[in-house]
């Protein structure tokens, strides 16, 4: 399932050489993966609110094109299984229909202590397909 | 009291304009002010670790040169008492002995349910301004 | 005028006392005067293809309420001149009709080699008020 | 070559799970990059100089444990060619000698339009291993 998402480009985000600094594409993946989770009827903060955390075990970015101050920026994100205990969101980064850059996240689940769990049932149903067919009706 | 701290702009704190972003200036602050409870034999960090917190309740931030990429910036940070519960912290921020910015902080004691406490007496004793005197000796 | 924009409190934005740390708000500021540009028929992209650049000469921001992760903001930006070649945008970050931060900025404008102008006229009139109804002439 | 940079985690660094954003490791990066560059005897900032710049085209990192705030980090960087037109530093970021996170940058070179060029001479020299005795001759 793709979710989408928008962000404006801020000039606290651009850089000396004037285009957004490499390191806040990070930040630009949370908007997609917190929009991601919110199409799904739900929110992170919800998880955390029953004691689960997501932290990331891994990131990786490519940068095809350079993002300029006031820039609108598209992130559409998916999800999949990656292994037992882990969920791994992909992001691209679009403007006007071009790819910027295009990314991912692996994430484990962890309770308040950071010991890692097994994924609760209610987060594995939630990151699992809706199905899209004729009568899918999404939890959006 | 004077503490001195010194940090280097990255290319990540500077923007299109070519120098550091208004915002990031605050987070210099920040380094000072910990620089500056090192310099009385403490951290924040331990202040934490007694359950006391000192958030910020206000913050202003005068500009008055921009500061480039790759400049060694100098933190100079001084404390005084603000009213009954609040701690005010002066900062300047130099370059080659140039003053760059100038501001300050301003924070309450809060427990961890964010309740405000007044000062604790071993904070305000680590506030308090060391005898300068001729036996005065540092706790560095 | 008055204009309004809205954010959503990003993970990335938030510290480990669990709140938004206080050199974020200053980012949020950006975004409503950005926004307040906008609302007038612009943008500052624009001001700055002109050849006109308007840096921040100081800043300040009042804490009443910490901010959450995933809270929505609202920015409410106004406007108000400051003598005669300083302008300033006040800020009021609310969150459900409760004011979580107040705070202002004050800015010059310059050429690209950082020299102080006269505001521009076409900048002027951006900046006064527009009538709002045939007898209206408010004074910002 | 390996370079060696220290940083200490700021409380603007941390987020809301207590620990340092995942984000901020990138900026974390450049600080040892930054590094890299004076260990040569020289700077980007001289590179940008001579009107080359060095835009990052891929970033990754492997979260191995978290960091706290005021922990001190230190970032190992090391250098590798990466084809004929892209350079490749690494990271090793640790604390008291645990690895804490490690991931790498892949460059191009570019102008002042942002066209890709052979990486110039003094830079290629740059990145060419030192010998660091007599008969050292590394395959870096």
């Amino acid at each position: 399932m793709l979710s989408k998402a928008q962000i404006r480009v801020l000039y606290g985000d651009t850089d000396a050489m004037g285009q957004a600094y490499y390191g806040n594409f990070f930040k630009w993946f949370e908007v997609g993966r917190t929009e991601w989770f919110r199409s799904r009827g739900t929110s992170y903060r919800e998880v955390e609110s029953r004691g689960h955390y997501l932290p990331v075990v891994e990131a990786q970015c490519t940068y095809k094109r350079p993002a300029f101050y006031d820039d609108i920026l598209t992130i559409r994100t998916t999800f999949e299984f990656s292994g037992q205990a882990r969920f791994r969101f992909e992001y691209d980064i679009m403007r006007n229909g071009d790819l910027v850059a295009q990314g991912y996240t692996v994430h484990v689940c962890v309770n308040c202590d950071r010991k890692v769990l097994k994924p609760p049932e209610y987060l594995k149903n939630l990151l699992e397909p809706v199905p899209e067919d004729d009568e899918g009706s999404s939890l959006g």
